[in-house]
C-alpha cells in the first residue's frame, strides 16, 4: 500500500510514528527506568486495578523505598472519582507512606539504606518562596502532591499504593523505631492536619479548653493530640453513638450532642478554639456560639458546597438561639457600627 | 359613684392607681431627675419626632455634657426600624456624641466641667471579665451599648439624638483641641471599628498591602487610617464610580473592580489582609483569591443573612476560577485530608 501513497500521506504517516514513539517514550510503564506496580483508577468509576509504571532513577538527593504500608485516606477517595475535578488518569493514590529505605542518592545526609522512612502529603515545593522558608513547603504554591501532579521533569507523581517509592529527601520523613509502622501511617495525613494546626493557632497549652467537631479519621487523632497536650477536650457530634468511644477509649473530658440545644446553650463561650473535622455540610451557628470571645473555629474537614457564615451572628452575638432571649452573649466579637 | 362599689372593687380601684403611679414614675420623662430632650422613634415605621425624657443626676464617677455633635451611623437606622430584632421603644439613637461638660462627680478624674469630650457605642460593661480587663470592653458579655439596652439601675440607655447626655468617665473620651468637633464625631464608631481591627491584626506596618472593600462611612475612613500606617492601600468596589475618589480624594494606592475577572486574578495572592466593610449579601471566594497566605478577611459590614464561606477552596486553593486552568494558587491554606 505504501506505494500508492502520495509524499504528502508518507510524511504524515511518518510524523504518526515519531508522534507514537514519543508517547511510548512517555508511557507511566517506560517514561522511567525503575520498574514499579500499583494499584491505580483509570477513569471515574474509581475501580482499582494492578498497573505497571516506572520510578526515576534515584537522583542526587532522592530517597528510594520499597513501600511497606500505606493509609487509606477519604481524600484518596475522592480523588480517584475526580471528585475535586484535577485528578489525572490513570491515578495511583496513597499519601500516607511508610518502608524501608533501598537506595539513596549521593548527596543524602537524612537516612541510610535500610532505615525506616515516610512521605506524606507532598513530594515537592519551591523551596525558596517565604512559605517554604518558614517550614511551611504546605502553603507554597508551587507545591507538588504525592500523586496525580506534574512533578518536575513533567511527569505525573504516582502515590503510594505501589511497591516502591522515591522522593527528595527533603519530603521524606525519618520513622521513629518505637513506633509501629502500620498505625503510624494515618500520622502522615491525619495526623499532621490536626496536630498542626492544633499547634499552629496555639491550642497546645494545659488548661485551654478544646473542641473537636467529628469523631472520624480527623477527629479521633485530634483528641488524642489535645489531650498529649494537656487540654481539656470536648467531643461534639450529631449524635450519643460515639459518646463512649469518645470519653472512654480516647480520653476526652466532654461530649456534646450538637443538635442538643440544651446542651450547646449551656457550653456555650466556653471553648478556646475548635477542630471541626466535617465534611458533611453543616451549620457553623452552633459551634460559633461554643467559643470564648477570641476563639477560633479551625475547618479542617472539606465540604464540596460552601458553608453559611453567619456574619451578623459573629459581630454581635444576635442569632444565636440563646440570644433571642437573653439578648447579647459571650460571642459578640466586634462593634455594632 | 363610690358609694356603690364594693369593698372588692375599691381594692382593685386603689391597685390600679398605686400601678399608674409606678408607671408614671417610671415613664422615660420622670424616672430620672434631669430633664432632656432628644429626637426618638416609637415604633418600626422609623419615623423620628421630639421626645421629652430624662438623665439621671450626676453620680460619682459620672460626666454629664451638653451634646453639641452627634454622627448618624447606619446601625442608628436599623435600629430605628428594629431591624436586628432587640429594639426597645421610643428609641433616642446616636452613638457618635460630642459636647463640653456640664457637670462631673465627685470622684471623675479624667475630665472636668468645659472639656470637650465624646461617647461612642458603650456606656456600660462588667469592668471584671478578662475583656474588660484587656481594654477589650467591646466583647464583655455584659455590655451596654449607648442607647435601647438596660442600664445598671434597670432604666433603659438614650442615645446621642438629644441635648444632655451622661455616662461613667470610663466610656467617656477626651476630645483633642485640634481635632474638629463635627468632623471627627463619626471617628467614635467608624473610625474605631476600621482603626481597631487594622491594629488588632497587625495590619499596621509599612510595607504591608492592605484591601479595603467598600467605599462608604466605613471604607473611606479605613483607606485614611491605612494610608496613615504606612501600608499601601487597594480599594476595592463593585464599579469604577468611586475610583476617582478612592485614588485622588483618599490616597488610596490601586483601585480593583471586583466585577473584573482579569484584574482580580492579576492581583491573586496579593495582600497580606483585607478589611471587607460591605453590609450587603457578596461572595467572598474573590475576596479570598487576593490573599497571600495566611492572610485575613476581617468582616466589619454586618449583612442580615449569611454569607458563603466556601471552605474547600480555602483548604485546597481550587474552586477560584483562576485555579480551573492553573491547578493550585497561592490560596491553598492547609493539606487537602
Amino acid at each position: 500500500m505504501l506505494v500508492c501513497r502520495s509524499r504528502k500521506h508518507l510524511h504524515l504517516h511518518l510524523l504518526w510514528k515519531k508522534k507514537k514513539c514519543l508517547e511510548m517514550a512517555k508511557s507511566p510503564e517506560t517514561e522511567h527506568p525503575v520498574k514499579a506496580v500499583g494499584w491505580a483508577s483509570r477513569d471515574t468509576s474509581g475501580v482499582m486495578s494492578p498497573f505497571n509504571f516506572s520510578r526515576r532513577a534515584t537522583g542526587e538527593r532522592d530517597v528510594q523505598f520499597k513501600v511497606l504500608y500505606c493509609g487509606v485516606c477519604h481524600s484518596d477517595l475522592h480523588m480517584i472519582k475526580n471528585e475535586w475535578g484535577f485528578t489525572h488518569y490513570p491515578i495511583v493514590p496513597g499519601h500516607e507512606i511508610v518502608g524501608i529505605v533501598s537506595e539513596v542518592g549521593i548527596k543524602v545526609e537524612k537516612v541510610k539504606v535500610g532505615d525506616k522512612v515516610g512521605v506524606g502529603c507532598l513530594v515537592g515545593s519551591c523551596r525558596q518562596c517565604d512559605q517554604c522558608s518558614n517550614d511551611l513547603e504546605n502553603y507554597c504554591s508551587k507545591q507538588i502532591l504525592t500523586y496525580s501532579m506534574p512533578y518536575l521533569d513533567g511527569t505525573i507523581t504516582y502515590g503510594g499504593y505501589s511497591d516502591l517509592m522515591v522522593a527528595d529527601e527533603h519530603f521524606i520523613i525519618q520513622w521513629p523505631e518505637n513506633l509501629p509502622m502500620d498505625k503510624g501511617a494515618p500520622l502522615l495525613c491525619a495526623g499532621i492536619t490536626t496536630y498542626s494546626p492544633l499547634r499552629y493557632f496555639g491550642l497546645d497549652k494545659p488548661g485551654l479548653n478544646v473542641g473537636v467537631v467529628g469523631l472520624g479519621g480527623l477527629g479521633h487523632v485530634a483528641v488524642k493530640f489535645a489531650k498529649a497536650f494537656g487540654t481539656r477536650v470536648t467531643v461534639i457530634s450529631t449524635s450519643l453513638s460515639k459518646k463512649k468511644e469518645a470519653l472512654e477509649n480516647l480520653g476526652a473530658d466532654d461530649f456534646l450532642v450538637s443538635r442538643d440545644d440544651e446542651q450547646m446553650n449551656a457550653a456555650a463561650g466556653t471553648l478556646d478554639g475548635i477542630i471541626d473535622t466535617v465534611s458533611a455540610t453543616h451549620p457553623l451557628l452552633p459551634l460559633l456560639g461554643l467559643l470564648k470571645p477570641h476563639g477560633r473555629l479551625i475547618a479542617v474537614g472539606a465540604p464540596e458546597k460552601p458553608l453559611e457564615l453567619p456574619v451578623f451572628p459573629l459581630l454581635s452575638g444576635i442569632g444565636h438561639e440563646d440570644n433571642k432571649q437573653n439578648g447579647f452573649n459571650q460571642n459578640y466579637k466586634m462593634l455594632i457600627c
